[in-house]
C-alpha cells in the first residue's frame, strides 16, 4: 500500500485488496488481445476486429445453490456466460467477474470458485482479465464475456432466419432438467446406470459453452442462432420473434440425452416436456439454408463437441409450434406446469 | 414469446423480460461502435482500436442506501465505473450493467435507476449497450464500462511515474466525505451556506466521472494517473506501488473544496485528514514531467470541467509522504481513525 505503518489494516476494503491479489496470482498468462491486465484502474486490450459482450448474473437461492461447491458454481457462472458468445459464433476472449461475497463464504472459498472459473476460462482461451470482489448478503456473481470475430458481419444473431431455412440442434435435451430431478430426489438414480446418472447431474452443475460448435455453425451459414438457456420452447420463442418467422418443431426429431427418458417416466415427468420445457441445456438452436446442412453438420462434428440434428423449419409467420409425431402440438399447459415445478425447485 | 398460450406468465423470467423490454425502450440511440444492441444474445462493436474494461459492483448497505432515491443510485453506480475509464484516459463507450432487484424495489424504481444512468450515460457519449436483471436479496448493481483509445499506449496506467515528474491533482479534496458528514447529521449543515451544503452532499451523492480531464491529462503527458475512489491516502499508494516510486504530497499545497474545512471544523474532524482520508472524491491523481505541467493545466482547464493543482513530486524510493506545512507528516493513525468512522458511517 505505501502508506506510512501498517495503515488502516482493519478496514474491510484492505482484506479485498489481499484477496484480489491472491486471484491475480492464480491468472494465467494473458491472452494475445490483452496489453494491460487486472490491478490497473482498466483492463487494456486490442480487439482487432468486431467484439460481442455479453454479461450474466448468478445469485445464490435464484440461480445456484450453495452445496454445488464452489468451483462448480464459478464454472457454471463462467459457462453460462460464454454460451451467449458460442451463440454468436464468437471466439472468446476475456472474462471480467464481479464476486459478492456474504460473510461465511470464506477466502478459501473465493479463490475455490475462482479456480473453477479458471479450469474453464483455460480450456475455452478465455483469458480472465478484471473484476471486482464485495461483500454482499448472498453469493452474487456477475460475469461479463468479451468474444471476438473479424468482423461484426461473422457474428450471428438471433434474426435472420428465412422461411425455408432448417432449424438445426446441437447435441441433446433434457439433460439438465434430469439432472436437476436427480439431484432433488436421489431415489430417481435407480432408473438409470450409475455412469448416466453422473452424466446428467453433471450437464446440469457443470454445463459446457458450445463455443466451438458455435464458431463451425456461424462459418457453416447459420443465418440465426441462440443458447437454449430457457428451454427450447422459450428460447426458440424468441429466435422466432427476433427473425419475425414462424418455427415448427418435430417432436419425434427432438434429440434426447441419454437416461433422460428413464429419469422423466421415473418422476412422472412427460420426457418430452422434460427435454422441450426443461432449461440450462446451454445447446445452440440455429436456422440453416437446406443446401448449408450436410457442410454444417461436418462442420460441428469435426468439432468433436457434439452432434448437429435436423429438429424442423422455419416458415412464414410467427409462434413456435411443437408437433407431435401423433399429430397435433404440445400444448402451453404443459409449460406451465413444469415450469412452475422447477420454480419450486430453485426457490 | 411465440409460445402457444399465454405461456409461462406466472414465472418470475417472464417479469424479468418484460422488464427488461422497457428498459430497452429507453435506451437512445446507439454509439457509433455499436453494431448490434441490446435484446440479443450479445452487443456487437466494432472497437477499431484499443479498449479498456473496467468492472464495478455496487451493494445495499455496503456502497449506498436505498434512501438516496434510485436515480441517484443508478448515476452514481456508472459514475464510478466511468472514473475508472476517466483515470485511463478512455473516451467513455459503452456500458452494461447488471441489477439485482430485491422484491420491495418495484419495476417503476427500477426504471427510474435506469434513467440515472441513462441521463449520465447520454452527458458522457456513453451507450448503455446490454445487461440483465435478476432478483437480489438487496438492490445490487455490476457495472462493465469499456472505454476506446486509438492504439493501447494512450491508455495511462498507475505504472509509468517517475522520479522528478511533478505530481497533480484535478479539482478539490473532501467534497464526497463532508457531504457524507451532513447527510449524517443534518446540524452540520448550520456551519455552511445552503448553497454549499447541497453541493457537497451532491458530490457524495452524484460523483461526476473527470473523463474529460482524463483525457486531457493522457494529451498533455501524464505518464501515470488513478482515480480516487478511496482517498489520496490509499490511491497515491497504489500509484506509487504500481509505479516503484516514492510520492511526496504537500498537505499545504492539497485544493480543498469550498466548505470542506468549515464542515470538518464543524464535525470536530481535522480537515486536511477529511480531505486526505475521506473517499469517494473521483478527482483523478497524475504524474506528470515537468515540461509537460503548463501544457497540462491548460488542457485540462479547457475541459471546463476541473482545474489542476500541482501537490507534490514523485522521488526514488516507495510509499507516500503527505508532508505538513509545520513540519513532519501526515501519521497512519489519522488515516485508521477516518477509515473506522467511515466504516461505520455506511454500515
Amino acid at each position: 500500500m505505501g502508506l506510512p505503518g501498517a495503515a488502516v489494516r482493519d478496514n474491510r476494503r484492505v482484506g479485498e485488496f489481499e484477496l484480489l491479489a491472491k486471484v491475480r496470482e492464480r491468472l494465467g498468462a494473458p491472452g494475445p488481445r490483452m496489453r494491460l491486465g487486472s490491478g490497473d484502474d482498466a483492463a487494456v486490450t486490442v480487439p482487432g476486429g468486431a467484439t460481442a459482450t455479453s454479461v450474466d448474473a448468478l445469485v445464490e437461492g435464484v440461480h445456484f445453490r450453495r452445496d454445488a461447491g464452489p468451483e462448480r458454481i464459478g464454472h457454471k457462472a463462467l459457462a453460462t456466460a460464454l454460451s451467449d458468445l458460442a451463440a454468436m459464433g464468437a471466439e472468446a476472449g476475456e472474462a471480467y467477474a464481479v464476486v459478492g461475497l456474504p460473510e461465511d463464504f470464506g477466502e478459501e472459498d473465493c479463490l475455490r470458485l475462482i479456480d473453477g472459473m479458471l479450469e474453464l476460462a483455460g480450456r475455452t482461451g478465455t483469458t480472465l482479465a478484471g473484476g471486482d470482489v464485495t461483500r454482499a448478503p448472498v453469493l452474487t456473481l456477475a460475469v461479463t464475456v468479451v468474444g471476438h470475430a473479424p468482423a461484426a458481419e461473422d457474428f450471428v444473431s438471433r434474426a435472420g432466419a428465412q422461411p425455408g431455412d432448417v432449424l438445426v440442434l446441437t447435441g441433446g435435451l433434457g439433460g439438465a432438467a434430469a439432472g436437476l430431478a436427480l439431484l432433488e430426489d436421489a431415489a430417481l438414480a435407480a432408473a438409470v446406470p450409475a455412469t448416466v446418472a453422473d452424466r446428467l447431474r453433471r450437464s446440469q452443475l457443470q454445463p459446457w459453452p458450445r463455443l466451438s460448435a458455435g464458431r463451425a455453425l456461424a462459418a457453416g451459414g447459420a443465418r440465426a442462432m441462440i443458447d437454449l438457456s430457457d428451454g427450447l420452447g422459450g428460447d426458440a420463442g424468441h429466435l422466432a420473434s427476433a427473425s419475425a418467422v414462424r418455427l415448427e418443431i418435430d417432436a419425434g426429431a427432438l434429440p434426447m440425452v441419454e437416461g433422460v427418458a428413464a429419469v422423466a417416466d421415473a418422476a412422472g415427468i412427460d420426457p418430452l416436456r422434460l427435454a422441450s420445457a426443461g432449461g440450462e441445456d446451454y445447446e445452440l438452436l440455429a436456422a440453416l439454408p437446406p443446401d448449408r446442412l450436410d457442410e454444417a453438420a461436418a462442420r460441428v462434428a469435426a468439432t468433436g463437441e457434439a452432434n448437429l440434428s435436423e429438429i424442423g423449419r422455419v416458415a412464414a409467420g410467427a409462434g413456435v409450434e411443437i408437433r407431435l409425431p401423433a399429430g397435433g402440438s404440445l400444448a402451453a399447459a404443459g409449460f406451465d406446469q413444469l415450469r412452475r415445478r422447477q420454480g419450486r425447485a430453485i426457490p
